[in-house]
Order: C-alpha cells, then structure tokens, then sequence
C-alpha cells in the first residue's frame, strides 16, 4: 500500500515536472511536492507527512482548506449548472453581487466580477479611464497588482521587467516604506503628510487633468505589508477629490478578513471609488475576482458603453462558491478569530525582533504579517539586495522553514507570515516556534 | 407554485440589474434572461420556457450543459481539495498537461496553464518575448484575443480602442478576408501567395530582427468565421522559419473540435510554436485556458526564469474538469458528429445564401460558422457599417432569433452559428428553419 502511493506521488511529479511550466521558477530541477490531501492549516503529501501552510496558499486560503459549506456550494451549484454567459441573469451571480455591495461603504453601486486578481485591476483602469475620459494612471514601485500587461504594467516591482517596454502613461511613485525611509519621522502624522505632498507634488508635475486614477495596495503585501502611516490614505483620498481622479483599492491579498477588517481600507475610514478584490472571496476554491465601483461611476455606464467583458465574467460555479464563502465569514467571525490570534502573532513576532540579530523589522495588522532580514540591525542592511539574491539565500531560509513543515514564502529580503484566518492562538504558537528556532540559525549562520 | 417560481425569477433579475455590471454593453434597460435549468443545448427560464443555445454561450461550450462526467469529477475533486498553489505537484494539473501535450503536434513539450483565453495571451506574447529577446508583436486587425490590456493590444477590432494609446511595438496587418478583398483572386493559392508576401513586406518594413512573434486565430471566430486559403498559414510559418519568429496560434474559440479537428491548425497541417487555448478545453465548467509551448521553448525555460505567473495558475478543481472534458472528447467521438452535423449546417446554409437576398456571404467549418448579411448581394455593402449601427439593426434581428428562441449572437454584420458539438441533425434542421424565417423577414422589411 505505502508503495503504491508513493509510486502514486512519483508519477504525477514526474509528469508535473515534464509536462507543467511552474510560475515565477526556472524550469530544471524544481522538486514539487505532491499534495494528497488537505484539511484546515494543514496539508499531506503521499507520504503522510504534514505541512503547516502558513502563507494560505498564496494569502487567498482564507478559511483553510476543506471547508465544508463552500464544497457543498459548489456541488449544489454543479447541479444546477456550471456556466451561463454573463448577459444572463443567475442567482448565485446576482446574490453574490449584493453581498458584496453589502460589504461596502455606503458610495458603491456595482460589482464587475472577473476571474482573478489581475484582470480585476485591469479592469478597474479601464473603468476608471472610460469614467474620467483621462488616460494616466498612477501606481506604487513596492507593489503587486498581476502579470498581464496592464496589471503587471501599475506593478512596481521586478515582474513587471518582462513587459517593459511599459504602456504609455502609467507613472510610479513612492510608497510610505518607513523603515527603509531616508527621513526619520517625528509621528505617523508627519510621515503621512510628507508622503500625501510628494504625491501631489508629482501629480502636479504630470498634469492632474491627465489623470485617471491612483492604484494602491491599501496595505502593499507581497512586497513586505507595508502598512502606512495614519493620515496617508485619508490624504490620497483629499488629493483625489481634489483633482477628479479615481481612488482605486487593490484589496486583492488585504482584502476578506486578512488585516482584522473585512477589508483593509475600513482602517483609515476612507472611502475608495473602486475596489478591487479576488483571493479572499472564494479563498480559491474556484478562481473569483472582481471590481466594486462607487454609484456614481455605475451610473455613469447606464447610457455610456461599458468595453468591458470576459468570457467568464460572473462565472456561476464562482459565485456560488463566493456566496457560501462571504456567508462564512460573517457567520463563524472570523474578523473576531483574525484580531484575537494577530494579537499573539504580534506579541510573538516582536519577541522575535527584539531577541534575533537578523531580523530588522516585523510588520503585522491581523494576520498580515511580514518579517525584514538584516545583515545588521543598526544600518538596517538587507539581508539581500533588491532584485537580486544570487546566493540563493532567502530560499535556504524557506527551506528551513520547510524541514520543520513551516510552509511559507519570501519576497525579497522578507518572509511572509499569512495563515489561514482559521488558526487557533495554540497553532500559531506551536508554528512560531519553529520560525524562532530557523531565526537562530541565521543569526548564527547566515550574517 | 408558479408564482413563487415567478417571483424568484424576478428577484433575480432585480438584483442582477441592481448590482452587476454587464459586459459589453450599456447598463440602462437590460433585461436579461433568469435560467433556472440547462441540459444538452437546451436551457429554461424560470416560467419553463426553452432556448436553444445555438452559440454555445460565447463558443465554448462545446459539449452542451449537463455533462454529467464533468460535473462528477468536479464533485470528485472538490473532495479531494479545491485548490493548492502553482507550485504543487497536483494530479489533474499533471494529468491535463499531458493530456493537452498529447493532442498537440509532435513538437510540443509544456503547457502553462492560466485561467481563461485573455491571460493565455498574455503569457504566450510573453514568453515569446523572453524566448526570442525580441519586442515586437504582429497581430491582425480583424481578430479578438481578449480584453486585458496584451489580449487586448492584440486585438485589431474596436475592443481595442479604449486601451489605446497602445503598447509599443504593437503591430497590426491585414487578415486574408476574401469576400471583402478589393482584388478578385484567380485561386486560393493566389491569395495565400498575395496575403503571404505582404506580410513578409510589412515584417521587413517593421525589422525582422525585432518581432518576436505573430498571434492569429488560426481561424477568425468572432469577427466573422474567416477560413484562411489554403496555402495561407504554411506560408506564415514559412516566413516565422525564415527569420526566428515565433508563430503563435489563438485556438480559444476554434480549439477542441469546434471546426471538425481537434485544433484547427490542422487542417493546414502545420506546427506552431506556441498554442493557446481556453473556453473548449472545460466547455467553461470551470474556468480554465492555457499556453502549449514546444519543446524548445519548454527547454529554454529550464535554466532562463520564467517570469510568468498568477495565483490559480493550474487550479486543481478547473484541471479535474479539463481532464474529464478532454476524455469526453475522444470517448464519445465528438469530432465525428462534428463532422456529420456540420456537413448538414454547411449545406442548410449554402441554401439560405442562394434563396436569400440580404445574405452575402456564409463560411462554416464544422460547427462553426457565420452568415453575412449586406444590404445588396452585389455590391456587397454590409447590412451595418464597420463599427456602428447606431439603428440596432443587428439587435433586431437576433431579437427575432430570440423570439423562436433561437439564441446567438451577432457581430458588425454576421450572426454567428455556433451550437454545442453533441447537435443532432434533426436538432440543426429544426433551429436553422428558424433561421431561414428570420431571414425571409430581413429580406422583406430590413434592406
Ligand atoms: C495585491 C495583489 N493584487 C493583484 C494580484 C494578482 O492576482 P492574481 O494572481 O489572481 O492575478 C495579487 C496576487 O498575488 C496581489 O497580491
Ligand atoms: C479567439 C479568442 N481569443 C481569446 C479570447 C478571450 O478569452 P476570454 O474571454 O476567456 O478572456 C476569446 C474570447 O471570446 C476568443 O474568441
């Protein structure tokens, strides 16, 4: 029996490796584990061997894995039918619609659902440009919003390279990264309105009249969860008022209960114009992302044309997942569970900084967290540079992690610390525990 | 009973109106059909009508609503687990790898897997791109590969408009569009010869050395079932042979049977270098699409980074049903009715072209086919003008279609006719009597 699941196991990674192409990877000598089963945080391979998955996945498995009432939702669904074109009207499309609408401050109207993160937010640029009849788009360089063009264009980081050169009018600026900040900063307060008057600054130099919209990760994750200072959205919001140009949230990774909110903007009290979101509203049991325009914007598409469309645009199976899973959050607390355990994820983290050499900083709202290495904690060196980790040594860290069944990821000089919403305070603790222990050995080894 | 059915039918529809968008369209006024319930190419409203789906939906759903082994191994999976990352040997993402690699010519090796045909695109003109170490793209302006702002770039019609100013190195040729050609050809071999050679002019205009690849539908689906002459896409291999350009087949709407093949490439026995698919691989269960590459793409990426990637790249429940899609396929010889069926629809057309006064010019292969409509067979002036028919017109007469319950869809001048490939040839007569009425009534009222 063993043996027949392990020859199981090697089978389909023999032709996982022949036959897949692995994001983000080169191709030669990627080792995959094969994953028999999953239930909760945790995850087995063929062999019996349990992971922690301390990422969600990648920060979309909200509610674990397993869950029973969204694979129900989806069997209920399959029954009925899987697909109708999106001109159609399906219930689970329409309800799931509201719900989200329900979700939100009280100026949004609409919701154009689409597959994923990143079409959600070409989307919204798209939206934005039709509304406002202008073309610039103004995006951050510490961000993630996708790798298609237009997504991978408004990212700032590395991935987008490969499809520079970029589209005319999009412009980056700088985010509030106070750690790595040339300026010390008296308060949050100064921070932020620093920030705020570099960014007008700049509009002002690119033409506010050119401008369509501002893209932010309300709180940028897979760059580092950099949170910003408070005062620093409110003031992009006054700025965008200021000029007519479209606030857009891409609450993608924050968005669904990650940060202690449903979503991360509700922390600042700032109303977006459109939001952009995938990931948390269906945790990934079927691919679901989508765009939640204010009313004035829907409205404006009443008698103007929305060039807008994809062929599984409200994808009905999608939905229903999405129904089952927006009901969850909201019926089991998970906000209640997200703030009681990012409490001791918080407390622990920064034990962790205060006791190891190479660890910088730790950044955590909910249970969003990242941790900063550092050759040294004075200068704040980077335990890696940007864009570049020749040495492969932020993959050692990860493998270390990995003999221990912590399962994360890093991204540049930083290691992602994003369970599942569901963790236990036990749990989390137990799984710190080996985060600290693989901590002391790059304290030992590895500065 | 049937007031309840009633008034759940327009809850639907208020709530979908109230807070989808809807693509493709204006907001104000839509009414959309609620479904309650779909089998083979039939589906129902809510008061028990029924429609026949004489477009597949938006020509993907090939093999008809209900497909009951799909929708089992989508249970099946969902058991099992709904997702795991990209970076996870998973069995139906192995699976339908090789599955889809086994169905290419002999010169592919990897497919990537993404979530629908726009982001298919995407990735290909990337790693296209990233192969070659050139910029350029050629594409055509009759054609439609997606919506994102790639997709979209590739994309000649007016869906391209609102994403321009477009991204450099962008570049647009003509299609080989027979009927609507300003030189009468003496052969089909004469207008490959012709098509062929301006191409090979306008890539040495544009420099060789800098394009990276042409993106054709192998056959022009939604701007008009435009069939390439024979000798047409051997010769554009030829000039991607001659200078190092990657030919780049979209097979999103004529991949998986839909022309009487599996892809269409074959009719012209060809090998492209990279294949992209999406729609006919799940029929939409789930969503799903995809980029073959050849082996010596696939091998480049060994040890050159990948910089593709999305978080459902390869989603494990979209997979399970692409598994159980691409088996239904060839069990129940799908291609066979294809062809039998499709030999029906091709004659039942030629009969309306030759009784009609309003239809130009019909083009089928296989299932797949449109009819053109002009306001004068001779002259040929279509029934709308490229990009506008500010009348409706076009609206009316699939309305018409619609009150027989004939459902498709129309684009500029052509009503597409596309059903589900497991028609009978009873059901293709019984629909497309309804067809040649609406037809008769065009004739009558509309020129
Ligand atoms: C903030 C943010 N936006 C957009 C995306 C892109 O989402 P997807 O991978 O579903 O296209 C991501 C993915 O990680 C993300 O973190
Ligand atoms: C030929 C072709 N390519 C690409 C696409 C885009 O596919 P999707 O709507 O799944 O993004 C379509 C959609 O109709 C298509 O017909």
């Amino acid at each position: 029996m063993a043996t027949t699941a392990q020859s199981k196991a090697e089978i389909i990674k023999q032709k996982s490796v022949k036959y897949n192409l692995q994001s983000w990877s080169k191709q030669g000598g990627l080792n995959p584990i094969a994953v028999e089963k999953a239930e909760g945080i945790y995850y087995w391979d063929y062999d019996g061997n349990r992971y922690s998955d301390m990422s969600a996945q990648l920060v979309n498995l909200n509610l674990g894995h397993g869950n029973k009432e969204i694979v129900e939702a989806i069997k209920e669904q399959a029954d009925q039918y899987c697909y109708m074109g999106p001109s159609f009207a399906v219930e689970s499309r329409a309800d799931l619609a509201e719900m989200v609408i329900g979700l939100m401050p009280d100026n949004f109207g609409k919701v154009f659902f689409t597959n994923a993160g990143a079409d959600a937010n070409e989307n919204a640029i798209k939206m934005a440009r039709m509304f406002t009849g202008r073309k610039k788009v103004f995006s951050r360089y510490r961000s993630y919003h996708g790798s298609t063009f237009g997504a991978g264009n408004l990212t700032g980081e590395p991935r987008r390279y490969p499809l520079e050169p970029g589209i005319p009018g999009f412009v980056k600026f700088f985010d509030p990264y106070l750690y790595r900040e040339q300026i010390q900063f008296e308060s949050e307060q100064a921070a932020a309105a620093y920030y705020v008057a570099k960014l007008r600054e700049q509009i002002c130099y690119e033409g506010p009249d050119s401008i369509a919209a501002i893209v932010l990760e309300t709180i940028t994750g897979s760059n580092g969860v950099i949170i910003p200072p408070d005062g620093y959205l409110q003031g992009v919001r006054k700025i965008c008022d200021e000029f007519g140009i479209m606030m857009i949230c891409d609450e993608v990774m924050a968005g669904f209960g990650r940060t202690g909110k449903m979503f991360a903007f509700e922390h600042w009290d700032i109303k977006p114009d459109i939001v952009t979101f995938a990931k948390g509203v269906t945790c990934g049991y079927v691919q679901l992302g989508g765009v939640a325009v204010s009313k004035e914007i829907a409205a404006y598409f009443d008698d103007h044309f929305l060039s807008c469309g994809l062929t599984y645009s409200g994808h009905p199976l999608a939905c229903a997942a999405g129904v089952a899973c927006v009901r969850y959050y909201g019926e089991h607390n998970i906000l209640e569970n997200v703030n009681k355990v990012g409490k001791v994820l918080g407390e622990e983290l920064e034990a962790m900084k205060a006791k190891h050499a190479c660890v910088g900083d730790v950044r955590y709202i909910g249970l969003f967290a990242a941790i900063e290495l550092v050759k040294d904690k004075a200068s704040r060196e980077p335990l890696v540079s940007y864009g570049g980790d020749p040495k492969g040594v932020m993959g050692k860290i990860v493998g270390m992690l990995k003999e221990k069944r912590f399962m994360t990821y890093s991204h540049e000089n930083m290691v992602l610390v994003c369970p599942p919403l569901i963790i236990t305070e036990e749990q989390i603790r137990e799984e710190l525990a080996k985060m600290d222990e693989v901590l002391g050995t790059v304290d030992k080894e590895m500065l």
